[in-house]
């Protein structure tokens, strides 16, 4: 088969890659009926994470079970299933507290933009849909479900979004986008999107942002307090991952609040003394996506919600490379990839 | 009267000052029954957190009202009351979300080292005793409730202390020593204090601690690692401030549990990856001691408990000096001053 590889910054090539197989009995190959590109695989591509040799692309994908190891019980050939970015066992004791992304058996998945996938540790990372193939109109949800849904459901839910309180949520990319969302379903009163970008403002809205902040930095913690009449806000879900959006999350919660973090930090360096006096809580790191995909998907299917709408540019999978550069240049929210 | 005054490191004089009197109509002032030398009095004392110029100390105090302005109503002349270190009006925003160190009319108490103290904002900041003067052998106890032993509660609540949990105090000050107090009274099943000081060791099992780990830093880490099976603790309480006692109370904790830190942290700086990919829940700041204020001091008065053992060494007042030398030489845990 062909795959997605990255061999420099900006260098995307969709080229020849072994046929994914079974390997450990645990094991399963899919094939995928889509898969997309992340916010996250712009660091390397953009050189910020520097790669030291050709690295295959992807973490976020869903379709159908094609083989199974022999070890193998909860999913079989034919069913649509979606899984984690992060493989997980399910039963280790970080599992049954609700981490499965740091689960003793966790690898990063890294393959997905290809028409197969092999996904390790197959019981514990997929949830299959009951009702085999979901209608085609679901599948960019469903997609979304594998990290995006999943990450800015758990920005709201360590921010501990609660009915009636009041959420910042900082970064228009998808992960933010499906922040708001989240936090609307949580049952937030008021929803206040940080974004300059008028068709990122249109979603939010669309998902239940109910105010639009164009300011950033010191700026935008201002206006947050003038607001909030002083007193920030309850929940503040981080979802870039830069120091200075940190920052911002952080002067903008008040004493007591929340403070979540999912985008992978690349600069963020934080003092703890100042960290000290503002009062808040912080949680976040790479989110346990496996932990809600069986009620995301519930949502999905039952038409609750629609995170597929990030989708905003769909192409071929062998056009991945515009993909990375759409994104990239900020032209596209999120990029589909259909194998 | 006579206060306590640092001049420079390792300078601490008993000498003249003014006597406090009632400036704000929302003032008391108080005749003290007790105060004492705080963990946090050792930066300054030492050096480490330098002063400008001549500093009145102290900022842990019980006793009898002596005087109030004309706008307070909650407490009058003859009582006995508590205070916290911070003051907090205890309507404002944050004091009604339970944040009373973040009061927007908080001051940090700095002149208890006397034998009367000018406390602001009486009515939210004290809480009297019911029943008139305590038993004198509870006075210590009392004390303890204005600062440690709100630190160490705080430190508990905090990092999420449960009903069968297990627990890592890091620090074996008398505010660590209270939070295995305080852990125990919440229904930890596991207390595991790191202490290699051994009257610290004998008053933490006094107070609840299972277990004593003697390893500090790595080392510390890896016994905690070997001692809860690879899974480490559901809670962290960091009760030291320092970089080398953060780190060990992060990677101490199991990712999704909880880390608190209650010591002003003096060299901390927390890489935004490296805490990511912890997944540890982290919390902490001034604590907010007027909160629990109620519940210390019906629990101390009922006896079901007894933080007052901390004070290992008592002087009158006017020996304060000593009381420093000891905690800073660590000859002694905790130093109650007598005016």
């Amino acid at each position: 088969m062909r795959g997605t590889v990255l061999y420099g910054p900006r260098d995307i090539r969709f080229e020849d890659r072994e046929d994914p197989k079974i390997i450990e009995p645990t094991d399963a190959v899919l094939r995928l009926a889509a898969t997309c590109v992340c916010g996250s695989d712009l660091w390397p591509y953009r050189g910020v994470q520097p790669i030291d040799s050709p690295t295959p692309m992807g973490h976020e994908y869903c379709g159908f079970v094609e083989e199974v190891g022999s070890a193998v019980r909860s999913v079989k050939p034919g069913q649509f299933v979606v899984g984690s970015f992060a493989t997980s066992d399910n039963t280790c004791p970080h599992c049954r507290y609700g981490y499965q992304s740091s689960c003793v058996h966790r690898e990063f998945m890294l393959r997905a933009q290809a028409p197969y996938l092999r996904v390790p540790q197959a019981d514990g990372t997929l949830v299959a849909t009951d009702g085999g193939a979901p209608p085609q109109d679901l599948v960019p949800s469903l997609l979304a479900a594998s990290d995006v849904l999943g990450t800015g459901w758990f920005a709201a839910d360590a921010g501990n979004v609660k009915p009636g309180g009041t959420v910042v949520v900082v970064g228009d990319g998808a992960v933010g986008l499906l922040g708001v969302l989240s936090a609307k379903q949580m049952g937030a009163e008021r929803i206040i999107a940080m974004s300059r970008h008028e068709a990122r403002q249109k979603l939010a809205r669309e998902f239940g942002a109910t105010d639009i902040v164009t300011e950033r930095g010191a700026e935008g913690v201002a206006r947050i307090i003038e607001m909030t009449n002083g007193i920030r806000a309850d929940s503040v879900l981080e979802c870039v991952g830069s120091h200075e959006s940190m920052m911002q999350a952080i002067e903008s919660c008040r004493p007591g609040g929340y403070v979540s973090y999912v985008g992978v930090p690349h600069d963020v360096e934080l003092k703890g003394a100042a960290l000290f006096f503002t009062h808040v809580h912080l949680h976040g790191g790479p989110a346990p996506v496996r932990r809600y995909l069986p009620k995301l998907i519930d949502l999905i299917l039952n038409g609750t919600i629609n995170p597929g709408k990030v989708f905003d540019l769909v192409l071929p999978l062998d056009k991945v490379a515009e993909g990375y550069r759409a994104m990239d240049e900020r032209r596209a929210i999120k990029a589909l990839l259909r194998p």
